[in-house]
């Protein structure tokens, strides 16, 4: 049975940074993976946290809810006081989400967001009640804050969501540009199109380094327009007899928007299924951000059972597959209001993220049998990702003309295009284009821009429940095991004075065989146990227990595996009685 | 903690099925599934069976090997007696694999098989050596060989791999096509272009029921021929300056001839690393499938070593990124000879299975990050499926002119799209197209094709190692469980007499939390044990132990959850001495 590795390039522990007249940048996530991005800018005593996000666990990391970035270098020495401010560049979670792990162990500092990225942390933080109130500061288009020795400028970008915000950091050693998530939209939903006037000023006053979005990297051509979304999704709004269920994520405000502004069209109105969904539609719509005419908003779901099924949108979570998302509970009849009806059609208006194929195809398949029309994105364009491709890419690097380029955002063979392709076609120097890890320190001078020796701790952080970063590789790789053999747990009581087993030993066995079945195996195991056992214990020496123990566990091993070929985890337990 | 559902569709036990003089057809696998390919035909006293397949396993079934039909229908009152022949199709496992698990439970019937497949069954069967010698008789495109009343001919059909055969079964109602797996190909490579003048001919005998491949039935126009593939992998072999590491599946042999081809005009030398990649080169090689000259292949792979790098060619397995497989240990450093250099080009020459996406990412940003270059199917025409797609099934059914359309092999997405093609692209009436679940019994008649109301159990049957069918979903939610949040083993030994506990309880857990940082917890936990038992021992009454035991499940389980928000497997055993 073979634990799968886990990908580790910043074992180091030595987490001295040298003190120098360099800006230091620190990603802490986000290099190398998607999602988890948070990075630091030091300078002297000055330290900037750029965004605070989680990512999703890997499929080897069952039980874990999300991975955090490491702050070990902040919390060594309460360097964490230096700390002048987090700024956020917008609501996702991957941007955000680490917020509650992180926040209060780093002695609460100021964080500047916009409007609807501040009013999705707040939410959030409903669920964290014993912890003290966020201290956070609206900022927008334009706004400019000065915190310690940087100066930090706010220019909006166009992404999935509103209010996400590109920064300009004045530093010492010249200003860096961090492009967020982004895309250019002439045709945006929701919002205004990309300034590009804005991003010339920006590039013209000079860029030392470029931090740049690198999700898209490796994709041809430009992003769809929101628009050309809007325009399929109004043929399928057109022709559906039926109801539409339309499953998106929630955090894809604009999007949501667009199904608003279809049903109204089409004279549908909506009911929403999913706790992240509901509560999207919730903030947007009090921080003026989703636009509905009154009463295409339905209060409950169940709802829109009193209406025609022409006249019904159902906008729901889950078009991932996940298992107690609003679209699988529909499916599989689950839903207490909501099942589905022959003609009825399904709009996957999202992406599959890797991984989730399977059961996004079982979703597919559950609809077809119970003979509702499904679209998704490979047979039409009813989804565009949020993210710049090749062409809009080497226009933002053509625009701010950097000195030195960081691609930031994605798995390493992103990183890797985005660096190629700032060499390859805009022109820049291998020397100054940085492929940098996440933990690496890299020193920005005016002339240099260098990945040091030194490397600051940046493991996974695992969050389990209640349980942060006390996960650890012991506890993942037993629950790998576990889950693919099973356990054998055996109980023998051995009279202190006889060394024999008293009665016979108690096994407890979950995942392994079924036990009702196995009477035979279990009864050859307890012949074995006792006789291994007492070959020791009866030979009149005083019984060294963990060698007892050892022997029965390798014994009783071996001899599982030849009769099934599995290998549960074998645990024996010896109590002294008499 | 939520436990995924299986999607069952059959469940009823019902086994008897009319006799009648329909020809009963009665699939028992690869409906609204890829993989685990086995259909029935059974005509009175007659059962033909067609494949023998096994699939892999979800990934909510860890430690899983495969699952294979259910095969209760043959077994209940012997009537595998009435089994007049096995024919296979192909050497693919998802129609062979399932032999080795099966063919000795159904009486031994003989097998029927193209020289190549034979050589791969016989082969995978040395793993089974205590099992009865195989029974199989060689045929090639064109047999015709007499099964009870069924007359079976054999006839070429294009797929990646050679000796695939479709069917053409003579039965008292008419005569059924079977396609096999299978695609057009005009240029394929090493073997001849589809014979259309041969299906002309089985076209114009009649066809009463066409059995057909829907693998492709949801991709739009024509699958690429091998032809394109080799053009372009030419020029990935003409540009690369190091060595080439190609990972296919062991499976696509043609893709196997590819290589060896190219690597012979690029003067270069081939090593082969994984168990299955060098079995099928042995096997290809002997039986003559597989041409090369004198000196190209070599015996060690680490005879690579001694060549200049771009004399050398190794062609590997685990292009899915698989844990154990020979690309994952080149990259890793694991394997004892091979591991990357800079300059390596790294051609994936297949696609991604769905689920597999995010190790395939792995390996990439793994090789990358070594210097190699790597090649993959998204980037450039080097891998094509082995499947028609939907220009070359409607070439199929028109050329065929079924009465009746019945698709088989592939998700219900694809079933449904082969169906909906045959209707609105091929002119076939609705209720001549039968879109059947595994173990539905199809009545066809001269006039008539029905679902019947019967069905047969089509279960999936799991194997775990030694075990065929002993995993069913007990084990199986077990694991699930204890992968999530592991167990927690309490042991109270209780004093008869007076119903104290004594000493401490021991406690084993594993996947729960890190023990050694948990002392608190476990000190809780224990003191909760003793109070929970104790208040039913000592209160004078007999001690129903049942209730006692559930009490300490409850309430431990409770107080768990509530410090760690985790619920691991709670299993108190209790031990009366004294």
């Amino acid at each position: 049975m073979e634990v799968k590795k886990y990908r580790k390039y910043n074992n180091k522990k030595n987490i001295k940074v040298e003190n120098s007249n360099a800006l230091k940048v620190i990603p802490l996530g986000g290099l190398g993976e998607v999602g988890r991005n948070m990075c630091l800018l030091e300078y002297k005593d000055s330290i900037l946290i750029i965004d605070m996000g989680f990512r999703m666990p890997e499929e080897d990391m069952p039980g874990i809810d999300y991975i955090i970035p490491d702050i070990s270098y902040l919390l060594e020495n309460k360097r964490y006081k230096n700390v002048v401010g987090v700024v956020i560049t917008h609501g996702h979670y991957d941007h955000i989400g680490a917020i509650p792990y992180i926040w209060n162990r780093i002695g609460n500092p100021p964080i500047y967001a916009a409007p609807l990225s501040r009013g999705i942390i707040l939410k959030r933080q409903d669920e964290f009640k014993d912890q003290k109130k966020l201290d956070i500061n609206e900022v927008k288009d334009g706004s400019k804050i000065k915190l310690g020795v940087f100066e930090v400028e706010f220019f909006r970008q166009n992404h999935s969501i509103p209010d996400n915000m590109g920064l300009v950091i004045k530093t010492p050693v010249g200003n860096v540009v961090h492009t967020s998530d982004f895309k250019f939209d002439n045709f945006p939903v929701n919002e205004e199109p990309t300034n590009f006037k804005k991003l010339e000023r920006i590039g013209k006053e000079g860029v030392q380094l470029l931090m740049c979005d690198s999700t898209g990297a490796e994709e041809l051509g430009h992003s769809l327009s929101e628009k050309d979304i809007f325009e399929n999704m109004d043929k399928i709004f057109a022709s559906a007899k039926g109801r539409i269920i339309m499953a998106t994520f929630s955090s894809l405000i604009n999007r949501i928007q667009q199904a608003v502004t279809l049903s109204e069209k089409h004279g549908r109105k909506m009911g929403f299924i999913g706790h992240s969904m509901k509560s999207n539609v919730e903030i947007t719509k009090k921080l003026g951000y989703l636009k509905s005419q009154k009463g295409t908003l339905l209060k409950k779901v169940a709802d829109v059972n009193n209406l025609p099924d022409n006249q019904v949108t159902i906008l729901c979570t889950g078009a991932q597959g996940e298992e107690n998302a609003g679209l699988m509970k529909v499916t599989t009849g689950e839903h207490p209001s909501i099942s589905i009806k022959p003609g009825d059609t399904i709009v996957f208006s999202s992406s599959v993220i890797p991984g989730n194929e399977r059961t996004v195809q079982m979703l597919k398949d559950d609809f077809i049998r119970q003979k509702a029309n499904v679209f998704h994105y490979k047979m039409m364009d009813i989804h565009a990702g949020g993210h710049a491709q090749r062409e809009e890419l080497k226009e933002m690097i053509k625009t701010m003309k950097p000195k030195f380029f960081m691609p930031v955002h994605g798995q390493y063979s992103m990183l890797f295009a985005n660096s190629k392709l700032a060499q390859d076609e805009c022109g820049l120097k291998e020397e100054n284009v940085i492929i940098a890890d996440n933990g690496q320190v890299i020193n920005i001078t005016p002339d240099k821009a260098l990945i040091t020796k030194k490397a600051v701790p940046a493991e996974y952080v695992m969050v389990d429940g209640l349980g942060i970063g006390d996960v650890g590789e012991v506890v993942i790789r037993d629950r790998q095991m576990l889950s693919k053999d099973g356990i054998f747990v055996i109980i023998a009581v051995v009279n202190r004075k006889t060394g024999k087993v008293q009665e016979s030993p108690d096994i407890i066995s979950r995942g392994f065989v079924y036990l009702k079945e196995s009477k035979e195996l279990l009864y050859q195991a307890r012949k074995r146990v006792i006789a291994t056992i007492e070959k020791t214990t009866t030979s009149g020496q005083v019984a060294n227990w963990t060698y007892v123990k050892d022997n029965v566990r390798n014994n009783l091993g071996d001899f599982l595996f030849q009769k099934t070929q599995r290998r549960p985890m074998v645990l024996p337990v010896i109590i002294e009685v008499g």
